[in-house]
């Protein structure tokens, strides 16, 4: 390694996966970290530095930030001082105000071109247990969702009933989340979206839930402790599901399933993503747009897991990216249709690196619950 | 307004508070958004765009990216031509790699040096309402916390009981989220911190819980719909409270309370943030530095709140602001020493523009709970 190569980043250990990866520190503001011949140092405010001292990895040095200035650009400039270094590289997401000023006072700047913590992508067993972690955590969730649509009935107008009152998004999401919350994790948006708002993928669900119609559950909670996600999807129906519901269900997990047997060290995403829209395809859930709308199967197949809930690699049409062994990602197809709703399954799966592949979801599948 | 004066946004709705501001779009990826002769555009993935055409603000304009290009940067080419844009204002965040892209096929970006959303801290009704209502969110698990003390006992050797087993800050930690998630809001890493942890201001709390000891709960929820957050804490003691502790309570609430009392359009944030210090000095709780770690009243006393958990104003001794009418901002002071632990108050503020202090905390103050 070049004695004068040096690296700068800026962020918090809550929303840069990049500082929480190299500092182990969890931080909801920004602080400054470089890494110098293979040490990192974060500079910490009084306010942080004592429970930094406490989580950080191993090796890593924690300094009080008013050792080395006042504004960020002052302390930036006495590290260079200290480092005797000549430049820094910075992750394309370095904020550009920040670097103006540096550059202004004779610092110099570089932007990474390779990825900032290429070891990210390729898990360590200490990271897949905490992925799995959050992944029980989110099953938990998704079971007390079966137990209380069991629990629940319906009404003559479809209304799903619970409690002797009608069963809304938010209240499931509540009961989901409360779940997640007593098994160690936080839940940050859980989607319950029913009947016609299933056929938006991102939508979050709202209102009065209906038997009869999809009920897509996706379930990603974050580990506050250990910042890693669990990521997981089941859609399923109060009472009967209609004829439609039942092909899609049938299609989709077809095509979860041949994924899943066709992961390998080499594979190659798009084509991975490929194969799952040709499986929709041949049981005639087509993908295409009308009246300017998306309709089939309009998003990525999936997307890796870590402290970052969308991170590399990307499974979809237009990735590059080929399974190395060492990563966790997600196998999510689904299809979405204006008409009656929207089916989604999502695994989650871990690659080791001797290509055996291990699916960390442990929920059920089902579509119907009586 | 220059006619060629275009603003150009690139990030989330959940991390960008000033997309979430602008456009009124929630979504979990990056997405280009630029401001054209006041006209704000989105420019979204097929994957969000029905969501975002049902959640924009009135006005704003949501078209498909992949109009414009595949990749951000040939995306943004073509905005500039279409807009006949000369230059691009962007925020201080903007990320530096895309920005040195941009420029290297000649599109010309200017750092806004002015506050990019500078509407943002003065709360219209609206928000304030959105405020409160995570605020309550807030509150009804800050109730939660008060009952289940109150239900609990205390064991011989000070352990707090709770449903016949030792309390702990992580069981605490999750009913007080259960009940934030049953009033409509996120819970996002509450702190209940009890005993000597309670001497580090941002230490989330872990393992079992003492009587006769602080336990700093600092609740801050976010509504999932809205974006915008609220926040609050006190500090309980579980039976008896020792005299140092009482009297920390009293000098606290006495800083607190004079800082709330002197409250005014034009004052000035560092001397609020003095008076408290002052008055935490005359109760003999003094602040410094001893063997590298701070103790006394380290942090700043405020922060205001909206789309953000922390943005301006700061009330703090470096700050430069002062309030004009119409922020929401924290008013909360605390004293922290590793013999004993901490003690932190804090109240939600909105100053109207016509001057009235309306405290939006309605949780009570009480130190012990039997």
């Amino acid at each position: 390694m070049n004695k004068n190569f040096t690296r700068l980043l800026i962020g918090s250990g809550e929303n840069s996966p990049e500082i929480r990866y190299l500092t182990g520190i969890s931080t909801p503001d920004d602080f400054i970290c470089f890494e110098h011949n293979g040490t990192v140092t974060a500079l910490m405010s009084k306010l942080e530095i004592s429970r930094a001292r406490q989580t950080a990895k191993p090796g890593v040095a924690v300094l009080p930030e008013n050792d080395y200035g006042t504004t960020r650009s002052e302390i930036i400039a006495r590290a260079a001082e200290v480092l005797k270094a000549e430049f820094f590289e910075v992750p394309p997401s370095f904020p550009l105000g920040l670097a103006e000023k540096l550059r202004g006072t004779g610092i110099k700047l570089q932007v990474s071109e390779k990825e900032f913590c290429p070891g990210r992508s390729s898990k360590s067993p200490e990271e897949v247990g905490f992925i799995t972690a959050s992944q029980r955590a989110g099953e938990a969730g998704f079971s007390r969702a079966v137990e209380l649509l069991g629990e629940s009935s319906i009404a003559n107008d479809g209304t799903i009933l619970w409690n002797n009152a009608p069963l809304s998004s938010e209240i499931l999401r509540a009961e989901i989340d409360c779940a997640i919350l007593k098994n160690g994790s936080l839940p940050t948006g859980t989607i319950c979206a029913g009947g016609i708002q299933s056929s938006q993928p991102h939508n979050s669900g709202s209102g009065i839930l209906f038997a009869g119609t999809p009920i897509v559950m996706d379930i990603f909670p974050r580990s506050l402790e250990s910042g890693y996600w669990g990521d997981l999807t089941r859609t399923v129906v109060k009472g009967k599901a209609p004829e439609i519901v039942k092909k899609a269900y049938i299609a989709v997990k077809a095509a979860r399933d041949a994924v899943k047997e066709n992961i390998s060290i080499g594979a190659d995403c798009a084509k991975l993503h490929k194969l799952a829209e040709n499986i929709l395809d041949r049981h005639r859930f087509h993908t295409g747009v009308s009246d300017g709308e998306p309709f089939g199967f309009f998003h990525g197949l999936g997307h890796g897991v870590g402290l970052e809930i969308h991170e590399a690699p990307r499974l979809s049409p237009r990735s590059t990216a080929k399974l190395h062994g060492g990563e966790v990602f997600t196998v999510e197809p689904g299809v979405y249709y204006r008409e009656w709703g929207g089916i989604r399954l999502e695994d989650l799966i871990y690659l080791a690196p001797d290509g055996t592949v291990n699916c960390l979801t442990r929920a059920p599948d089902l579509l119907t619950i009586e």
